[in-house]
């Protein structure tokens, strides 16, 4: 790699967010097939592939999940191979409608219940700190300034988990997977937080985890808005020093 | 909306980056089916879907598109319907493989052909004002702070075309389906310009434009990289202030 600064070229050796395909491939009698086929940052596929599971409402068909040592881009499911295969011929497809983007509310709010939250309103000065405390567990976000982020933590701002990945959903999906691994899903009283902008598919994540509250670091959407706003989510966005938005749900926010 | 600084809530209004869903539904004797949703930022429809088809393989089976004044989320198309079909029932992929990310290199590969490029090597102070052009013409990030970007120029920096979205790869489909609407591709001796970072499916769009040179704000990943490197394409990233790197195909840039 060059690296110039100023006009001038130097050789350098650079750190690069890894990524790599990941393949599903479902286990049947008499063959096997491909389910999915999605790019992702190695190392949590397992996580990485129950918060997908999940999100597609396929968690409830598969039974197990297994590497390959030999083929580190594969991931083998035990399961419901019929079921598996009628969804991936279907194609799996989120609740995003192509007639409006309430359409796309209303759908996905049939495959979602209310979020439950008992703890008390958060404070700002929490929020606030949120996005350093991420930052502070991003090992590959500071070497290569390429990698997004999504943590887990408690109402009182403790850090449950916190994954890295070139793909900013991908980085949801590990946090739920990680949380359905646990028997930890819904995320009742969780915080859920992420280094990336606030767009449907992240709302969506977060709701059909359960999620009551979703942070994020970067704006949000006019869908995500109104699918949060629709859900009774609180979304946060924006967040920049002292400085933050909140899009939906004031309600569970400190005033 | 509320904003919170410094601990104090305001009740404040925000111009949101505005995303919606789009879907392609192909015209068929006696029906119609929905070839993709893509979840985007609506205003430039016809290039958006002229850009996805054209790295997706599909821009040969369509004749045309129209909009539908009743329906603005979604777009019509006419052309070889059961060659459409036949790809819509496969499942769009891109050309990412499972097994490994060579595997997802070699099969791109058999799909592109050597980039051209007859200007001579790009003086580095050239490079690092693209940011700042392009950033000229995103109306909608200065306002939202919550959309992509990209644009096409030639060798010496003239601007072509610029488009925004909610999906950086979205941005890039509208530059090539411009392109392609104009008769102008390949992207041979263009400059194709993100405001995003550089992953596997950005260096594969550009690289079935037949772009030679692309060039991201953000940082590359591993597989963007091995991928340009394989094609053949110069791939610069991290672009900031004075400084930028070259991933690959330096002989591109001047020294």
């Amino acid at each position: 790699m060059w690296t110039y600064r100023s006009g001038q070229a130097q050789e350098t050796q650079d750190v690069l967010a890894v990524e790599e395909p990941l393949e599903l491939r479902v286990l049947e009698e008499g063959g096997d097939f491909a389910l999915a086929v999605t790019m992702r940052t190695p190392g949590q596929d397992e996580s990485l592939t129950r918060g997908w599971l999940h999100a597609e409402g396929l968690l409830p068909f598969v039974d197990s999940l297994h590497g390959d040592p030999d083929q580190p881009n594969v991931l083998w499911l035990r399961g419901d191979a019929a079921a598996l295969r009628h969804r991936a011929r279907a194609g799996v497809t989120s609740s995003a409608c192509g007639v409006c983007g309430s359409g796309s509310v209303e759908r996905l709010s049939l495959r979602v219940l209310p979020p439950r939250w008992t703890a008390p309103p958060l404070p700002p000065e929490q929020i606030v700190a949120l996005p350093q405390r991420l930052r502070d567990v991003q090992p590959g976000f500071a070497a290569t300034g390429g990698l997004h982020a999504a943590g887990l933590f408690t109402a009182e701002g403790g850090l449950l988990c916190a994954f890295e990945d070139v793909g900013r959903h991908n980085a949801v999906d590990k946090v739920v997977g990680w949380a359905a691994e646990r028997g930890q899903l819904p995320l009742s009283d969780r915080l859920l937080v992420t280094s990336s902008r606030a767009g449907f598919e992240i709302v969506q994540k977060a709701a059909l985890a359960g999620a009551a509250v979703v942070i994020t670091v970067g704006a949000a959407s006019s869908l995500a808005v109104d699918t949060a706003a629709a859900l009774n989510l609180t979304l946060v966005g924006f967040v920049r020093g002292e400085r933050f938005n909140v899009y939906a749900g004031p309600e569970r926010i400190a005033k």
